[in-house]
């Protein structure tokens, strides 16, 4: 007979795109599955990235026995050197997704530190009151899993992110028969499941259909072939690696993120490389056109990343030239559309063919997340008595919820939860209670130029002690000049001489405009990273202080 | 034999999105076709309109002769009022088009002065040395034309924008055979055309899709319809009325620009509202919730719409309650992706039933551009010596020009332009001679709350007279509270007592503050608006001067 009550919390994803993590708590233990980051608005101007406010786990420090990872992706794993400067706790994953976070931890030193326990799908092990069997699932990314939590009043099965793809290219199937089992001994108390792609009627295609489109790429192009993924689709690098082969051409990786995704997916033998076919990007230049493909991070026209540098003929080892092929084989991350087409234009403007997803067949992108036919399938299997959507926007969470509110034989009863909600369950069912608090954490980390920097945690805050700096630019657009001198507006910055600290500080800023090319000028989110990088190594250097640098570019 | 050299001058459209207008000269006479805004990116804090830079028209004013408009889209006559001011020139335009351009100019004060000029499909008008045929096409708009411009050197045919819709919902066929008729005299020396939706296969559907969306929206809902369309969707709104008949629900129409566009088209006799469907908003609570149809304005989720002030509650009139239905008749306009997934989970939070475009079938939005098959079509039946592609984004255009390039036996030769690239035809060819002054003019035409406010140019140019205001406030996105003073800096901007206007600006942001709801407070682009236009009432009565106001949120 149980003697305690279950609660969930969830405290952060539900209701908002990333940082999913959720704590499960049953009288005084707590695990928590997952700590993700988010990437932030553009409105939040001067962050990096956005964390989980992790109050709830703090006050409840002595509780907290682990965290369990589901996947090594950056929303469920991003948050953890943050955390983990907070909880001292051990780290549950699979192989994969420890070796992503232990390349993470070291960045940040805080290696030596961690707790870092291996998982495998289809292993038990045992947490505080939970025994925790870790399901193998079908994602874009490798070695994910799915979390059963066998607790006192029953099992709880946490998806993490998944697609049910029947063919997977690494052969490691689905584990529907363990999905099965549960949901025929009937103590499933509750099923939370990824809301990702609850818009979407159907079933996702497998992995395995980008390879047509691949295929036909490989075949016609002529001269250089750049391709560009997210840098945790090892699947598709894979098949890039695959295809390099088989048209005789070799491989350079360029852009920190590909580079680290891939190496660490070849050093655990997610693929092999014959000898000969990995070439440096410095040596790009010694090889014909035709005889080279590089895989380049960048889909999402991140300012910094390599493919934009490229775009605007300011890489030095990625030059894109006329008829050479450029793939970006991702989906658009909605709110990045308009600096992804400004690097499509500035791609075409290379007089590269630029092929990108269009909707055409076969894809050369398919999503990881499971679709509508997909969500019900495992719904089906495993017949919870309560189902929470989780991962998700609102929109998405409400749909899935009314989804499953159809599913008559096999749901229960739905409960729409949203970041900071509790919801308590016992012998009598399950109901809401107080909320804790929950929010993001912006965090600014210092350049991405930077190859290693100390993690700085940069709570807003803090705004009132380190102040913010305002460099101000007249751009004129159509030439890409800097119109008059540059404008630093301040507060709460007391920087000795104000005077000479402005004057260096525009020094510092027509230098960086100077140093850059007329089309970096005309792209505002590429100068204004750089202009705070800078600006924000010369602040650091002089003053040792961190204040908030947020670049204000005035077109003319 | 041709005496002098015929010009093609786009001014705007040519590598960006929106701002179409196009200079044809041959000798000493110049036309322009349209004379579009283009809505400012997101950088561009503090502008509301960019419409484009007309040096060379300006410098060549004894030349224009006037202005012909195909269509009555703001892409396409909103710089009308700012291009009126500098050139006093006939305006050429169908009744429709000259409808929504007389609201415009009578907002502006420029009425009594402009010269307008009623066109219509098919009859031929002079206009200098050209001869200008408006040949009737069908778009998402009604009452639009291509034009054929005949010219000593050949007939320049310029599409405007259009899809072939084989059944328009009011019968008016696109003009095929006078298309053909062009062809088959063979004396088409350019066309230009629509490049919008260069990137997709196919055709798009028929704006007669919809209908069968709509039939099943109304036939399900059973409570309040809320129905939001672009307000200029003449053929959308008009069968929104026609089903509110069928289904015997009133009608109100919320947000200007939604009433504007639905008047002129009841005044102009494109539908028929019978006696007694048409409702005022503050009736809306008067009747059943099953008896009432909403048409409302903003569906891109901008900040200050009707639609975005109801989905958090704070419209008058404009109420959404649980169980409603909302449906998105639109698409996203890409820049635009967060404020509208931002605006649709709050619609749901109201608990209503959001209906948008998901890819389902039937559809609730078609486009009202040519897909590629209808844009081969028109090469076809025009076979023109010269093909130039217009009205597209770098990629558009490229995607295009790649196209006509493989349609050997109607197209000649392809030109690539983009806006300010000057292309010369005379007998022995065409070339790109030089390039003319073009840019973007931001214009800051207050807020838009305002009903009728003077037309104010403000190019940042005249940053340095009137310098900048950047309202800061710390919001605790959380609990929708603000966390700090309003910080106020300044720049160029001497407001007689400054410690005392910085008093009354942090009163007024406070007040504002202090007037708004949690929701809101949490939807940053509504309350940077609304904070935006009560600053700015305040400055320009107590000063007259308008400063550029760019308010800054920290969250934290």
């Amino acid at each position: 007979m149980p003697s305690q009550k279950l609660h969930l919390v969830p405290l952060g994803g539900l209701g908002e795109f990333g940082m999913n993590c959720m704590a499960v708590r049953y009288g005084d233990d707590i695990i928590v599955i997952d700590a993700g980051l988010m990437f932030p608005e553009s409105e939040l101007l001067g962050v990096d990235i956005v964390v989980p406010d992790i109050t709830y786990l703090i006050q409840n420090r002595e509780k907290v026995r682990g965290i369990v990872l589901t996947h090594g992706h950056e929303d469920h794993i991003g948050a953890l050197p943050w955390v983990l400067t907070e909880l001292k706790v051990p780290v549950f994953g699979t192989e994969f997704t420890l070796a992503l976070v232990e390349n993470k931890l070291e960045e940040h030193d805080l290696l030596d530190d961690a707790d870092l326990r291996e998982i495998r799908a289809g292993s038990r092990f045992n947490l505080g009151p939970f025994t925790i069997n870790p399901i193998q699932v079908t994602h874009s990314l490798v070695d994910c899993v799915a979390l059963a939590i066998h607790t006192p009043l029953g099992v709880v099965i946490h998806t993490g992110d998944f697609k049910v793809d029947p063919t997977p290219t690494d052969n490691r199937l689905f584990d529907l028969h363990t999905f099965a089992e549960y949901g025929k001994e009937g103590n499933v108390l509750v099923l939370m499941q990824d809301s990702t792609n609850a818009e979407r009627r159907g079933y996702t295609p497998s992995e395995r259909a980008v390879r047509g489109k691949f295929d036909e790429i490989f075949a016609r192009a002529d001269r250089r072939l750049f391709i560009s993924c997210f840098s945790s689709s090892i699947h598709r690098i894979k098949l890039a690696f695959e295809m390099a082969r088989e048209y005789k051409r070799k491989v350079a990786l360029v852009g920190r993120s590909m580079t680290e995704a891939a190496e660490i997916a070849m050093d655990l033998g997610y693929f092999d490389v014959p000898e000969g076919v990995l070439i440096h990007p410095g040596q790009i230049k010694d090889f014909a056109p035709q005889q080279v493909c590089v895989m380049i991070s960048g889909t999402q026209g991140e300012p910094m990343s390599a493919l934009s540098r490229a775009a605007v003929d300011s890489h030095k080892h990625a030059r894109i030239e006329k008829g050479d092929t450029v793939v970006l084989s991702s989906r658009i991350i909605p709110g990045n559309e308009k600096g992804i087409y400004r690097m499509i234009d500035h791609l075409f403007r290379r007089e590269a063919d630029v092929i990108y997803d269009d909707g055409s067949n076969p894809p050369v992108h398919v999503s990881g997340h499971a679709s509508q036919e997909e969500q019900k399938l495992i719904m089906n299997l495993v017949k919870p008595k309560f189902f929470i959507p989780i991962h998700g926007e609102y929109r998405q969470l409400r749909i899935h919820a009314d989804m499953a509110r159809s599913m008559h034989g096999s749901v229960g009863q739905v409960l729409m939860l949203e970041s900071g909600d509790v919801m308590e369950f016992d012998e009598l069912g399950a109901r809401k209670i107080e909320k804790v608090t929950v929010g993001r954490i912006c965090i600014d980390s210092g350049s991405r130029t930077d190859v290693v920097e100390d993690l700085v945690i940069k709570d807003r805050r803090h705004l009132s002690e380190d102040g913010f700096v305002l460099p101000i630019i007249a751009i004129n657009k159509l030439k890409g000049t800097v119109e008059s001198i540059p404008e630093i507006v301040m507060r709460g910055f007391a920087a000795g001489s104000e005077e000479g600290f402005v004057r260096e500080a525009r020094r510092i800023v027509s230098a960086t405009l100077d140093g850059s090319t007329p089309e970096e000028k005309a792209d505002y989110g590429v100068i204004k990273e750089k202009i705070r990088a800078d600006l924000k190594r010369f602040i650091v250097k002089t003053t040792s202080r961190r204040p908030l640098i947020m670049p204000v570019i005035l077109e003319i």
